[in-house]
Formats: C-alpha cells, sequence, structure tokens
C-alpha cells in the first residue's frame, strides 16, 4: 500500500518549514519561484491530496470532534474543554484534543493528522506563533472542504467560520474602572510578550478606562512577560522601581506571582496595591489574599462552541442555500474577593 | 457502506452498560444468561468483531500516540502529558489525548475509538471507576490484538503490558519520617475517598512510618476528601475537632485547601501545623506559605512511557522470540518549602 504524504512529510524530505510547503502549494508570492517548483514536483511526484480521506468522510459520520488547544497548564483552556466535553458527550459525541504548545508547525500537524477521516469538525484556539505568523491556510484547506471549524477565545478574521469570544475589551475596561472607583490612580498592567490577540484586547480596555478618567497612559506602566516560562527578575525589578497602587493581570498566574514578589517585598494586599486577574480559576480561589478576577466562563464558552459545531455537522446540506457563519459573544464577569476589598485611604 | 458497531453502539441498543456488553461478549458467569444471549445475538447479527480495522494495521503505522488520562485539572497529569509529548515528538510521533473523566465508560469508549486505526499504541492511567470495578477486558482485548500499551501510575497487576509506576509508599514513608524527626507526633493523612490504587500505596507508607516509630495508628486522623468536589465543610470539621501537629496530603490540592482552613482558624503553618503534599505544582510554589510537596517527576514519567511505547512500535515483531514486559520505577523527591520550616517546640 502506498502511505500517505502529508505537509510535515515534504517539509522533512526538502528541509524547508511547513509553512513554507503550504503557501507553495498554494502558489503563494512569499515564496521563491525555485522552491515554489521544488516543492509542487515533489508534492506531485508522491501525489500529495490535502486531506485527502475527508472529502469521502461527509457520508460517514465519525462522531468525534478533534479539539486544538495552545496548551493544557493554563485552568481556562481545561475549563472550555470540560464545557465542549459535557455537551459532545450529552449528544453522543466523543472529544479527541491535541495540544499545539503555542507552535504553527504543531497545529498544522494535529490539524492535517485529526482532518484525515478521525473527526467530523474541529473546535480550536489558535497558536501563539499562529497569531504572530498570520499564517491560516491550513485553517482554510479543513473549511474549504466542508469540515466545520469553530474558533473560541484566539481567533481570526480571516477565516470564514463560527467563532466564540469573550467581551475582552470590555471585561478589562470595566475591571480598570472598578479600580478606579476604589481611589486608585496608578495602575499597572502585566501582559504577555508580543500581544497575543487577547492580550491586545484587554490592553484597549486597559487604556480606554484610564482616557475616560483623564489618567495618563504610560508605556513604563506595563510589565510584558514571556507566555509559558518564568521571568521573575523582571518583574521583582518592574514593582521594586515604580510607584503603583493597582494592577491588572491578562491571567491568574501573572497575578498570583506578582501578589507573591510584592508581598515578599513588605507591601500589603490590597492595602498599598489592589490585584485583578483574568481567568477565574483554582489558583485565583486559594491564593492569599484570594484574587479577584475577571470570570471568562470557560465552560459556557466550551458548551456554546461545541453547540455550533455539532449544529453544522447535522445540519442537512442538501436543504440550505448559503452557508451563515456566526460568531457568539459570552459576557465575563469580574468575581470580587480579597485582593480589591476596600478603597485607598 | 455499512457501518461498524461498537460495544457503545451494541450498550445503547439494549439498554445495558458497556461493562455488561463487554463482560457477555467475553461470556463471562457474572451475566446472567438471558442477557448475555441476547447480547450475542445482536453482536452476531450487526457482525460486530473488537476493533476490527487494527488488526489489519500492523503494517501500517500512524505515527499516533493515543494517550488516555483521568482527568486534565491536576498538575500531575499534565506533566506527564508533557513529558509523552517531548520525547514522542522528537520521535516524529503526534500525540492524541482523551479524557475519561474518572468513568469507565468513557474510558472504554475512547480506548475503542483510538484502536480503530488511529493510533499505534496507547499510553494510559487508569480511571478511577475503572479501578473500583475492577474491570479490565478493553485493556486485554487492545494488548491480545497486538496493540502495545504501556500505563502509568494509576495500573493494575491483571494486565500484562509495560507500566510506569513511582514509589508511591516509600515516598509517602520518607515523608512522614521528615515530619516525625522534625518533632511532630500528631499527623493526620488527608486522602481521597474509596482509595484509589495510588492513595492506597501513600497511606501504607504513612502507616509504616508511625509504626517504626511506635506511634498509634488511628483511624480517626484520616480524613477522606472526594476526589473532585468540593468538601469544605467536611474538612473544617475534621480540623476544629481534632489536636493535630502535621498533615501528609495525597495530593496538592486537597493540602492548598487544608492550609487554608487551618490558616483561616488561627492557627499558623508551620508553627502550630507542618503540611506536605504531593505533586508538585505551581498550587504549592505559589501557595502561602508555600507548600513542602513530593515531587513525582512527572515529565520523566512520561518520557519514560513514551520511550517505552515507541520502543514497543518500532520493534521488530519477526525477531523476537517471547513477549518481555517491564515495570520502571520512578523515585519521588521531597522538595522542601515554607510549611515545613523548623521543628516543633
Amino acid at each position: 500500500m502506498k502511505r500517505k504524504i502529508t505537509l510535515k512529510h515534504i517539509a522533512r524530505e526538502l528541509d524547508v518549514s511547513i509553512s513554507t510547503v503550504s503557501k507553495a502549494l498554494k502558489n503563494s508570492e512569499e515564496i521563491g519561484q525555485d522552491t515554489k517548483e521544488k516543492i509542487q514536483a515533489f508534492a506531485k511526484l508522491y501525489n500529495y491530496r490535502p486531506n485527502n480521506i475527508a472529502i469521502s468522510l461527509k457520508n460517514k459520520r465519525t462522531k468525534n470532534i478533534g479539539v486544538i488547544i495552545p496548551d493544557i497548564v493554563h485552568h481556562f483552556f481545561t475549563t472550555v474543554f470540560r464545557g465542549i466535553e459535557q455537551y459532545a458527550n450529552n449528544k453522543g459525541y466523543n472529544v479527541i484534543v491535541c495540544v499545539s504548545d503555542e507552535s504553527f508547525d504543531k497545529e498544522v500537524i494535529n490539524m492535517e493528522m485529526l482532518a484525515n477521516g478521525s473527526i467530523d469538525g474541529f473546535i480550536m484556539a489558535l497558536a501563539g506563533e499562529t497569531q504572530l505568523k498570520n499564517d491560516f491556510n491550513h485553517l482554510k484547506e479543513v473549511t474549504e472542504q466542508g469540515i466545520p471549524l469553530v474558533l473560541f477565545d484566539r481567533v481570526t478574521e480571516d477565516v470564514q467560520c463560527d467563532k466564540v469570544i469573550i467581551n475582552d475589551e470590555e471585561a478589562a475596561y470595566q475591571a480598570v474602572k472598578k479600580l478606579i472607583a476604589s481611589g486608585r490612580r496608578k495602575i499597572a498592567l502585566v501582559t504577555t510578550e508580543g500581544y497575543l490577540n487577547v492580550s491586545a484586547k484587554r490592553a484597549e480596555g486597559y487604556f480606554r478606562a484610564l482616557k475616560e478618567h483623564h489618567l495618563p497612559i504610560d508605556k513604563d506602566m506595563i510589565l510584558e512577560l514571556p507566555y509559558q516560562k518564568d521571568n521573575e527578575k523582571k518583574s521583582e525589578e518592574f514593582f521594586r522601581n515604580r510607584s503603583i497602587d493597582a494592577v491588572l493581570c491578562v491571567n491568574e498566574i501573572f497575578a498570583v506571582k506578582c501578589m507573591g514578589i510584592v508581598q515578599r517585598s513588605g507591601k500589603r494586599v490590597p492595602d498599598d496595591i489592589a490585584f485583578i486577574g483574568f481567568t477565574d480559576g483554582i489558583l485565583s480561589r486559594l491564593s492569599t489574599p484570594t484574587l479577584s478576577s475577571v470570570d471568562q466562563h470557560g465552560e459556557l464558552m466550551g458548551e456554546t462552541a461545541a453547540r455550533m459545531l455539532i449544529e453544522k455537522i447535522e445540519r442537512d446540506h442538501d436543504q440550505e442555500e448559503e452557508e451563515i457563519f456566526q460568531t457568539r459573544i459570552i459576557s465575563a464577569t469580574l468575581v470580587e474577593r480579597e485582593s480589591t476589598l476596600g478603597s485607598l485611604k
């Protein structure tokens, strides 16, 4: 039996990146003519076809849903996953998860593998690297073949599909307004390096609240941390050298780490510095003091994504005239705990 | 095309449990003759064969590994997963995860789905319910078909396969010895309800250390908590009514929750009560005080499991004379932090 060739094989054989192969096969102008011809010739020689089993699958349901998430360490993604699972299981679907580890290549490899007949549709949050690269060919290929796709949380306007997002900008705006209302004026933002799509929205909300209250916007009050690595020294230096009375953090891990740094330096939370984080997980509930946090309703987001996907999967394709894509917005809510108690004197 | 029938379909059609179907098809004496005949007739009618695609797969590698874990909320399983992924990715394998949610049925459904041609081998930790039921037919079916299987952490002697475990008994013994050496004598154990396999081993180590130091073994000093649900009242009542100067907890979530309860009641950690948890995760590092914890080396466990599995997958079956199964033991180490600082006065 002839073995099916994938983007990954081509990339490995020709010693180029998966992204280059993907673009070359789409005849992208970003890739040099020589490389393009070499890749196209190789693909032709080995009879490459994108997810070629998938096409025959429309009438053969697997009753499996493929989920691709950037990591399984952040509480938020695991709660979304639970929401997906609960809804899907109730409807008789199994859920398969792959983790992209924020890597573009792994996202492409996982999608290609699952699209090969294992699943009826995808639910995904984009890898950080995919967002930075701005390359969504692998998603377009899947949707063009009629495999339903729902993006959640980390989405892109470049792909036509169903989406579930939260009102990140508004949630951050409300959180900062709350800090201002309690008398705080020197409000820092702790965010991810390179501002992932979601972090950028939260930063916008932070800016809007400051502007509205005629508070200065100062880039020096923004701490950018690497997404998954520790960077304790950078954080310590940031809090040591600035006069800060409140902090908005784009996730709860950053918030709990920064609360620890501030407390070890002898300051009190919330008396000297108030904290609000995003992702209302176990860390927020168990930290000392407990952390006020924006609840993104991950389970509801997962349930919504699963409902949208299964509706698409089970729809009668012969009946419909045109494809309609929806974007649902989940409202985040601020859960107030000890880290924002009281007003600044 | 005729649709392939699975255990799940049969169970649903005949309104019996998946476990009953599985046992009936194995002609188990536990199932009544009537039910057995009905199930066997139905299976025959619809041409049921266990994972019938898998058999043809020996010469057609998928380069995918299937991982089934009980949950993705506990830090331990996510670190094992990372270890599996890192090793497997380096060797050119993708990893697919399914979550059993501690449910026997979901474990069976997930295995059946993945064994159907999606993967070359399995890495698994058993669901709590599977351990309580003591029913491992679904594992035996997979190994009998020649699909390699590696069990980790939660294993069973009833299935012949490669295994990776940690020395849970010894690790708990050493942790309790450490507490005794610092002058603690009234040492409580916080464990899971119904003692999962792993918790039982930790309890044995706890008992051994107490016995060795001629301390009384008192069932009243053992708090059993449900595995995934909150049970704050039960914990509060436990600590309110007992004289305790140290606690061993079988996971870090229990430990951090109990430290919070004890501190809110006005006692100091570690001055009045010392704490040691299992699973050296982010909660242990970020709690106040920081938690001394048994590091189970999840990444190493995952890497070891992946290495054993891939060796089995890539072995030349024609060369070998007999199947050899190995059990590797990972040594846990105690990471000491603030919650065990100093000695009892």
